[in-house]
């Protein structure tokens, strides 16, 4: 069985949804840990919770458009979509992580 | 009996609280409608939305720090912390309500 993941074009991308979905201890911890860029497994995003705890986070991140998921053979691979969230919420994702440069 | 309406201080204004706080239709509406600054009575805004519908909504607010509540009589007033969550979250209440400036 195929398994389809849904992610919202870009433009579909809302903000409401957005902030919901950051608002959460654990998925502000997982755009955290992707907040490199990189592609992640997502066993390797905070090992130490236990994976059943995760499921519904990733699926929040995704369905807002936080994150995307790929599917590889059983595993999932995790990627934050910056240039997307950069796109619809200029400074956004860099005010949340922390990464905003001190304003004059 | 006295109504005891409990505030964070600002330094115990959590961004993860406040993300929460803010991702929901009606929760981002109220903020919306009290971005001028301006204290308003709870019944002047959205009027259209059941008074029961809301009460949940002002103390998700008030609790995460994106409101003060003020009873006067047996009314509430309400107003946006501003200045608060810009001390705690430079331009982060600004980016929500649209009003950053497009940068280069």
């Amino acid at each position: 069985m195929a398994v389809v993941l849904l992610h919202p074009d870009t433009d579909r991308i809302e903000l409401v949804d957005v902030l919901a979905a950051l608002g959460h201890p654990l998925r502000l911890a997982i755009v955290r840990a992707l907040a490199s860029g990189e592609e992640m497994f997502c066993g390797a995003i905070l090992p130490e919770v236990p994976r059943s705890s995760l499921t519904h986070h990733w699926r929040a991140l995704r369905e807002s458009g936080v994150i995307r998921q790929r599917p590889a053979g059983r595993k999932l691979y995790l990627t934050l979509r910056r240039d997307d969230l950069e796109a619809r919420f200029p400074g956004l994702l860099a005010l949340v992580l922390g990464e905003a440069e001190s304003r004059a």
